[in-house]
């Protein structure tokens, strides 16, 4: 298995983008990413397109997106992993380098939600659910699954809402320091607090928002990566799994089997042990799809002990100087959650964090080298787990 | 780059299946190809799933294709190239493999066509060439797209509507033989002629139909390989490309671009010569979505000269016991289309060709021991090649 660098890195702005089509959003990010890494268009030998798609009538995503962006010609396909599609376009290029297939591939993740008529685009992402069964015969959309994900929790680990809350509330603060960040405000807990209820105890602050955004890496195998940069960031990992469509099929509510294989599968392959591992990261990057998302990811990614995950973001320890700041770009929640895009959006973030790059106030201290990024497609029915390490990963 | 071989393979019946749902269609590939290579599900380390969609309202297909076979829990993601995601499948499931990722990897390709309702699936379709241009400017649906390539080549090279015909039945009648076909019946020339016209000079009997099905490969890495199979059929290449989605940007309209980029690239890393090549293979699978399109995969594919493709078919070369049989399977005419499972529908045929195991009267005489398969998206947005061999690919 080759060594794989990301080197190159772009990411739009997100939020409300109807000012640009879907294949001149995702060429923001490719440009960015393409200069980076001092490349152009025809030194790309390898590209893959992350979008869930259905909120517009182009069904050919990549090839409009390639087309535009000059990579017409070029080795193409689209990636879908629900809302882990970005980590699965990463996954595919990763691939494609490590084989040997290639030297230097391209993944760019895009989503353009707001094309989708408003009152119907919750319902779309809704059908990502269980569509034949819970969707159709109880009406479960998102913020539904994770209200029962959010209960189970409370019930059984004595989290309240104001724990949630705080999750909205740390992610909004270091969003307000992310010009790229759909939200870039402040908010206090009361505001989150007193927000009005989507599915109880999910509150609208509690909830990520629809997003329009693209984000883009280039990768390199190692001889090629050398040549092109003096700092690149090693893909030490990537952990992959998935999980049953019925959450009647689910033993526990209160974490994602699917990111808990995940999160071991990449621990194994990086060489790290799978338990209190926050000892190995400067930040973390975790879904945060609703603010018990990212309690559920501290324990599914095994930072803290299973029933310990509010405590870390009570106690303030996922800010920056805590045990593991997570989410310093904002989170999905704050950043904004661009399905297609935030997959490739966190290794974006984690690659600036690692090599200094983010803006003041939200740049983590860096001495472990390491980052994780961690990425559900729908209510735990994908999971990606990403390890980064400036240092070469070892004993390949 | 580790080698890869195809050890288990699987193969619905093609046609219209309204008495199974998605991931049922697809077990029923899945199955066989697991049983093939004596392997069960919990063997299996990677999966991806190809499917277009779009034509149920299940919108996560590959998590109900994975959780009805018994994969939830591995590794997954779907992937899309239109009609070429088969293809792609077997490269994403290939480079997991080549890479290290996995040592056992499962692609399944399923479609359910007839989902869609009738009236509406041609439109469905037309939307893959380019929507917002010519779709909705123009009309322009599938058989038009091939309808400009048949004139186009009839004008340049002297071919006649009878030459089109010409593969119909020979497709047809390779069908016939295969258990497996939409329609395994023959037809004369005079059906084909008399058949009324789509968009001229294409006719009903020049286009592939409507198709529901699921074919099914099991990859492993060599050493795994050996140990499953006295017979694996070995993965030389693939040979992946894009190409514009706006026709007025190509040069010509006698061929493929994508797919001459993507038979070079198969035939460079396979270590063949690019021209001249129906010397290299004992039968080829090719993409003959209407009849036009495998006489330009003659030439795309380098088995003879541009504008001699048509001469083949005239003179029956592409028959058993010609210059190079192609689609004894009953192509994508006659044994069906459905679009994610076509590649590796494809795959599956050419192996049990190798291996001797397809019905007598189109089993291909085998001695060179190597196939190719060309697979095409779109009107030529992408193109997979991939070279089989019974022998091991030398030189990695």
């Amino acid at each position: 298995m080759r060594n794989v660098a990301i080197v190159g890195y772009g990411h739009t702005k997100f939020g409300v983008r109807n000012e640009v089509n879907l294949a001149e959003l995702a060429y923001e990010a490719i440009r960015e990413a393409l200069e980076k890494a001092g490349l152009e268009p025809k030194d790309v030998e390898h590209v893959v397109v992350s979008n869930v798609g259905g909120w517009s009538s182009e069904p050919l995503p990549a090839v409009v997106v390639a087309e535009y962006a000059g990579l017409s010609g070029k080795p193409l396909h689209r990636v879908e992993a629900a809302c882990a599609s970005g980590s699965s376009a990463l996954a595919s290029a990763y691939e494609a380098v490590a084989s040997g297939m290639a030297d230097i591939a391209l993944a760019v993740g895009v989503e353009k939600m707001n094309e989708s008529p408003t009152p119907n685009v919750v319902e779309l992402i809704g059908r990502a659910g269980n569509y034949f069964w819970e969707f159709q015969n109880f009406g479960l959309t998102f913020p539904g699954y994770y209200a029962l994900y959010a209960t189970a929790y409370m019930n059984k680990y004595g989290a309240t809402e104001e724990d949630f809350c705080r999750v909205a509330v740390k992610n909004h603060y270091y969003a307000s320091m992310n010009p790229k960040a759909q939200f870039p405000r402040k908010i206090d807990l009361e505001t989150c607090m007193s927000s009005r209820y989507i599915a109880w105890p999910i509150k609208l602050y509690d909830s990520s928002p629809i997003t329009d955004g693209a984000a883009a890496v280039v990768l390199a195998s190692e001889e090629v990566a050398k040549k092109l940069t003096d700092s690149p960031v090693w893909i030490h990992s990537i952990g992959m799994a998935s999980g049953t469509a019925n959450l009647s099929r689910r033993d526990d509510f209160t974490g994602l089997m699917a990111a808990q294989l995940a999160a071991r599968a990449a621990y194994k392959v990086a060489g790290l042990e799978a338990e209190n591992t926050a000892r190995y990261f400067d930040v973390a990057e975790v879904h945060d799809c609703f603010t018990i998302a990212e309690v559920m990811a501290y324990e599914d990614l095994g930072f803290v002990k299973r029933g310990e995950g509010y405590k870390l973001v009570r106690e303030g320890q996922t800010y920056i100087g805590g045990l593991i700041p997570v989410n310093l770009s904002g989170g999905l929640k704050a950043k904004g959650h661009p399905l297609g895009a935030t997959g490739i959006s966190m290794a974006v973030e984690l690659t600036k964090q690692l090599l200094h790059e983010v803006e003041p106030g939200r740049q983590a201290t860096i001495n472990k080298g390491m980052a994780v990024a961690h990425n559900v497609g729908g209510t735990g029915h994908y999971a990606y787990v990403t390890v980064l390490g400036l240092e070469k990963p070892r004993g390949r």
